[in-house]
């Protein structure tokens, strides 16, 4: 029989909160089950006497906040002040932050369990790790959160953070089977996170229910809980294929129309959307190589060698090389297409889209292509992906759905009516 | 006689690059000058032989970058991987970063050496340290970039580094009678720079030349310098008292009427201009609340008995019962507030309003008022102050002069035409 850590964070908070369950106790079934799955690699830092201590803490604590002992997985590229933070890179082998980062503070103070490090790519970027698919070794959990993602589809720990520069909150949690959420940009402090390119980063949330997000929001913003409502009505829905659809694949393809029609069937007013303007990518890309040289470049000074060639020669050099006005030229493009997006919102509730171009590709030298995730990046709107079956090579699918910006809560509700009738 | 401390830092590049000068010879005298002149207390961190070291360092490379040598201070609140990094604030002794800031290594590229890092009011907020104003050790220098204007204005270091929430950078200048810059938003990075709040937050330039401006953007954005044209023709000139005009003294009201009459009598078309909405300020307290409660949650919740009150009771929990949605409404309104300004300068090349309230307040308890600097921190507008006589206690004052978003150079060659006829 399984045990607790089979729980969503919500469901765990719930029974942690009723005294039907110890943070101890999961904790410890979060640490066997990691250990029986050794093999999948999502951990860069997992010290199982360190997270037990801070349990047992919380067990002991007279006020111990809305997460109780709730386990989290910390993606390595957010700073923790009693674990290394490596950033997938072996130029900050052996760093120990000084200082948690916001994040890690806040679900501290809610009584959250930092359960360990997930493992990232390289700086969040494109090189990747150790981690495999959880439900097939062969091949990538995509990435950047990579070790965040499997983790949580492996029922190792309920709950785990994860960034999105350009698709890697929503692509891993798509490809592992699992949810993603990308907030609304800016809502999220990001202090005590690597930095890579400050008009795109986001923190975000992957777990295994709507529940979760919402729990994280109240910890993640200092607010009130907020729960999803499962009893919104029937939403406007665009179907916006997106100017990438020719990339995805025809499982998901398939899968996308056959998710529109049965929305429509259920009552959901669907009309397909197109964006404006179609050339978003590019400017997504001016935006992340410009940043990146920028942001990089105690890195790339002080330790090129020590970077992979994919993020040194592939996006820093060229980055570097890029003039200010062409960076600018696509910060005001951006800023149109928000506003684009905005108006766009005066006629839909959410967005259906894909959350990648289909199931997780085979091999581990890659984590996939971001370019249905990117958009949505540059837009600044929160996304969640949802689980929606399998594809031909009988691993996960996901169906990504866009808010509007600073409409989160809405957001998540219609995911909840959307969820219900995935089937 | 004076040495080369008194060399602005494009002139020092200058002689550095000709050979007429060593790095050495220049860190050496800034070092005299600071040592001679220990009680403005500018410098949180100054080591003589690291910096010698360093200038040895440039004069030995054979490449050694446009900086070629010229020290620059490094506010307190930037990490340096060689030299401490204390915030200002207890809580932070003795850090010492894994890494530079990106701006540091930028600096470091280009060959320029780190003298020191230069004294901030605690977290770069309101709370003062010990520097004294150079001119007048009973009255503040301003904040919270206290040590960089003081010890540019006291010719210890030809430029040094600020950043700007409130009025951090233009204000302290302004005070100490030297030139502050605040590009438009975004455009430097702010890796490694103690973030307070993600939509205010910037990097600033203290120096005593427009030139250097110039020199230090080419360094910092990674880019091929482009000096300022002063040649450039008469500007359309916005005079823009603000909606804070009258908290301004009667010095500087005076002294902004007298120079609009001047530039329109040396040729430029001045004309009134009104700012929309006028609770401008209202949303700049609001995002700074919100961000600062999420962003400082690890010093809160840690280590909160090493706050100021001011910092803790003042800003950090009043900010954590803001509630979500009146946080993206202030960020709405300053949206609007910036397409306001966008619209405004298809009129005007340049606003003319105060740097300050007045001269720099007696007494070292605050550093002043930030309230004309805020509202184009918010605005996310280039800015320049420049030194603009003296008010009736003989401290400096200042003029601010105000560009469009991501008309920075721009900016600057009008600042050339504006200075050139101030007198």
């Amino acid at each position: 029989m399984s045990g607790a850590e089979r729980l969503t964070a919500s469901e765990a908070a719930a029974r942690l909160a009723a005294g039907t369950l110890t943070a101890e106790a999961l904790t410890r079934d979060c640490l066997k089950r990691a250990n029986a799955r050794a093999a999948v690699k999502a951990w860069a830092w997992l010290d199982p006497e360190q997270a037990l201590a801070q349990a047992r803490a919380v067990d002991r604590a007279g006020r111990p906040g809305v997460l109780k002992g709730v386990p989290v997985g910390v993606k390595d590229v957010i700073d923790t002040v009693d674990m290394p933070t490596e950033h997938g890179s072996p130029i900050y082998r052996g760093n120990r932050p000084f200082a948690d980062a916001a994040c890690v503070a806040l679900i501290r103070a809610a009584g959250g369990v930092i359960l360990g490090k997930t493992v990232t790519t390289e700086f969040a970027n494109r090189d990747p790790r150790e981690t495999v698919h959880p439900h097939n070794p062969a091949h990538t959990p995509g990435g950047s959160s990579s070790g965040s993602a499997a983790a949580v589809a492996d029922f190792q720990v309920p709950v785990g953070l994860g960034t999105q520069t350009g698709g890697s909150t929503i692509r891993p949690a798509a490809f592992c089977g699992v949810i993603g959420y990308k907030p609304s940009f800016g809502e999220f402090s990001r202090v005590g996170i690597k930095m890579q390119c400050h008009n795109l980063d986001t923190l975000g949330v992957i777990c295994r229910s709507l529940e979760d997000i919402a729990l994280m929001r109240g910890v993640l913003l200092a607010q009130d809980l907020q729960w999803v409502d499962r009893s919104s009505g029937a939403p406007r829905v665009g179907f916006c294929r997106t100017p990438a659809w020719d990339h995805a694949d025809g499982d998901t393809q398939a899968l996308l129309e056959r998710i529109a029609t049965r929305l429509s069937a259920a009552g959901a007013a669907v009309r397909d959307v197109a964006l404006t303007p179609a050339d978003i990518l590019d400017h997504h890309r001016r935006i992340f190589e410009f940043e990146a040289a920028r942001n990089y470049a105690y890195e790339y000074e002080a330790h090129g060698d020590q970077l992979s060639a994919a993020l040194r020669d592939g996006l820093l050099t060229p980055g570097r090389a890029l003039p200010l006005s062409a960076y600018v030229e696509a910060i005001e493009a951006a800023e149109a297409f928000r506003r684009n997006l905005d108006n766009l919102f005066d006629e839909f509730d959410v967005l259906l889209a894909p959350s990648a171009v289909g199931e997780a590709p085979e091999g581990l030298g890659s984590t996939g292509d971001a370019r249905f995730n990117a958009i949505w990046t540059l837009a600044w709107t929160p996304c969640v992906t949802l689980p929606a079956g399998t594809g031909r090579k009988g691993l996960p699918l996901g169906v990504q759905l866009v808010g509007q910006r600073f409409g989160d809560e809405a957001l998540l509700d219609t995911a909840a009516w959307v969820e219900a009738r995935l089937g």
